[in-house]
């Protein structure tokens, strides 16, 4: 299969789309980026690499970031994890407290905000400097620096009565062992991380190569390990749509509100679209019927 | 009737019962209380006074000080404060988040923490130092000098951290004005004033006298506000027991986790009954019995 | 104070409102009656009747029948009652099940429609023939004959399938003792009862005088009872306009979505207005301006 | 990769697990099946079969009957079937109803019982006799007579009030075309079926064989429909227990409360285990165990 031809095709096809939804306004950065704008990248568990559109045009992964502080969580910490963080999909949007007041402050998830805030008070308490075991941990990766975007951190940090808000009822509930400001801090950052199409192919290819880093620098994580992030993105990876994309795309998926989305096929390839216009759903618009395409026209699916 | 007897045998009567239920534990200074005391003082709508027990024991007022706070903000913000918050029942408990992720950051009413932290944004617009406002305004409805417990506000702030959700969550839905810490302070603070059985039946003396001020000092609030915030009182001042308290009790009541409660009789008299173990209501376990004795030997209530 | 007066002033200014809201329309019986109507009638504790508009039009009592079995099964059941059903306001529309779902096939109270199907099934339990039971009792009370309108009991039935959920619903916890048809024949009939707004005014009399009854035929239920059923009136007899009501209006009313409404002024007389259009929460809109036009005029609140 | 000794190994290393957990006991015909039982069937895409244990047995398969039905239904509908039914992850109990006053009446997802009542409703309106439908195109998938068993069919009926009330539910937010019992006949009886591992391995062959027949009848279902079949496995197949599922096992799986689990290995093979003691999650404990230990020994997963 020619994936170069297969993604300038699903770039081509997909143009006419683009500037469907509307891209996130609750932070300046995020509400002045250009609609029409589209890439899309492809990563061979062998390392090939194919991209086409705005692939290498940098922008805020959000919670696309939640796959990697999972990852160096799960590393860091093992089964443990999972004592303050559940599996389930949640049923209720990302940012809900309804949840957490009914199960006692235990996020449902570590793809929801709650569960990614309880993930990051983990990596505090287990990193000195959990902002730059976070950045160096994504930059070896993808083999090449990557930083968080101060004004995106700052505007998240203003504006994120509701992440404070999570956090605080987390803490109530005795279930947050660092200072809130100390974990918020850890959060937004990760959320506010810089990144483009090509490198975020790279950066989650250990997801496709049973845990092994996509630069062959030995094991990310465990074969097993990688196969539960896989499955904990299928069902919980893309907010209350989870569903929609596991029945439309077949794929495990992780989105963020900046307008990427990384994807995985086990033992073939990651990608990584990315469209600022975002459905109602806090998805990419462009970038879910981009993952439609492609997938129609490679036949690939993990079902 | 000779209502000085009739306290002293409630108090009599109450007291194999005063040891029932637990003291609030969340902060020290309210843990520490002995839970052996009650108190009891009823002020008539002439004035007349009648106390038995430990009525002139100071004791942390909490969630009391609602009452002062609705009227000052009824009598500084009129019509107004209704946009922001509701006046049915909760249905939830006093500190859910549930209802207010569901109506959209707008309190259910305002004795509940959510609308109490919304009517205190309402004062921090309006008073210069709201803080200083709050406690001239209840030193002056009982005639005696009311200050804040520092420890027990220091201690509200350093542990209410569904407190400190619940602002941020408000704040979330653009409904609150002021700075989520500013509008705190005052939050804090309120619930940490320190009063007497006496000191609350008489303060809260203008909800049986039409408005009027206790000791005859013009208008507090209009007689049409008064009823209001009985009706308030009865429909939700009792956390999630009101239609308990409306059914056995039969009066308007505001309790608080110090273990008070305050109650009307419309043009007839207040109470306030004194007794720290809670109910698993959160109300006064002691506090509701001799309430409801009170009323099974004065034929009283307004049903 | 001449009431006759009264109620004619508000008759006539309430006028211009009575084609406010809209009919109920879920039963043809129902969704056909004339929007420009409007009676009231008010029954003093010592017998005095005033009445004004169509006052002896009948119409659909509805969920008025809910205090007349709530008052029969305390009489018949006694405290029993009270293990099945709650007293506490439900913060959830009236034919909500999430509420049930939640605290286990308990309604929150008697004036919900699970509450009053739990109602029904008791008396099912107590009396031979609960239809003839209830017919007698409101007969008795208002001291004419009054009969269920077989047209709407039967439109009930055919399209009454969230109550028929409600009840299965309940029977599926163990909570209904008695087959769901027989049970809902029951509820489908009382809501059928047919009534004019003198005749409701006389029925509920029994909630101003203590318990007795209206034409002087001895005890209807305690004292005791008499206060808890106004108790719960106040606090649950209004959907969840209930604060609103005790807000504005300040008298315990039951309403119904025939677009009757009866209050009580304890001690002094019973109300019933009536109006077919219905405010959103299921009230009659023109009988919520006649009742708080009535209080403005008279001064008249339990408050 | 030799099937028939790796079921052998799995049967035989979850035998001291078999009777964890409790049978389902809301019908005597459940209530009695003997614990102590075990079976395994694994069939591959070209149809070799190995099995173990009591792997001939049948059992009831409740609500692995929601798969059939659902493909029938996408066959003979098409996509008008999602006007109706959700695809997401409920966050709820199988069998809540707050999710469906929550969206009105529209099921989350086919494998609740409430979206498995709107399928039947479905197949009510298309099929002249649903009953016979299903049982002809399961045993026809299965190659051998498949009938209903009609104790468990009129015990499911007899006790079925919470199927009962969703129906009427659904039905009062005009969301079911046909007679409330008319629909439940149907749903009661496709749980009531009465297969085997072996049959049941057989008859979901068609989703690891991109919707052919399991024995080269034509297409079941289209290639895509399979795949869709098979994300709704993996996001909603197994009650709330479905990202633990996922996360564990991860596989599409559908469980009944009968004890049995269906799984599908897109392009490789479909399996059936069956034990009758449930875990908490309504989910065949040892049947979770079995297939864990089944992919763990052939390093099989979607992921």
């Amino acid at each position: 299969m020619d994936l170069q031809r297969v993604v300038e095709s699903v770039a081509r096809d997909v143009a006419p789309y683009v500037e469907e939804g509307e891209v996130a306004t609750y932070i300046p950065a995020l509400a002045r980026v250009d609609k029409a704008q589209f890439g899309i990248a492809v990563r061979t568990v062998d390392g090939r690499e194919s991209y086409a559109g705005q692939a290498l045009t940098p922008f805020s992964i959000q919670s696309i970031s939640k796959v990697f502080t999972l990852a160096l969580a799960m590393r860091s910490v093992g089964d443990a994890l999972w004592e303050r963080i559940g599996r389930e999909p949640s049923g209720d949007p990302f940012n809900s407290l309804v949840q957490l007041e009914h199960e006692q402050g235990k996020p449902r998830n570590p793809f929801i905000n709650a569960g990614a805030i309880a993930v990051a008070d983990r990596l505090v308490s287990v990193h000195p400097d959990p902002k730059l075991a976070i950045a160096a941990f994504v930059s070896d990766l993808c083999d090449e620096s990557i930083t968080f975007d101060a004004e995106v951190a700052r505007s998240e940090a203003e504006t994120g009565f509701r992440n404070i808000a999570l956090a605080n009822f987390i803490k109530s509930f005795g279930k947050l062992d660092n200072d809130v400001p100390t974990v918020l801090d850890v959060y937004f950052n990760q959320c506010a991380l810089s990144m483009n199409c090509v490198q975020l192919a790279r950066a989650v290819g250990f997801l496709c190569r049973d845990g092994a880093h996509p630069f062959g620098r030995g094991a990310v994580v465990t074969s097993h390990q990688a196969r539960r992030i896989n499955a904990l993105m299928l069902t919980c990876g893309t907010y209350d749509a989870a569903g929609e994309f596991a029945f439309r795309i077949g794929m495990p998926c992780k989105s963020g509100v900046g307008g990427g989305i990384v994807a995985v096929l086990p033992d073939q390839m990651t990608l990584c679209v990315w469209a600022p216009g975002l459905s109602p759903s806090g998805n990419s618009a462009a970038g879910m019927r981009a993952l439609e395409l492609f997938i129609e026209r490679t036949g690939l699916s993990i079902f």
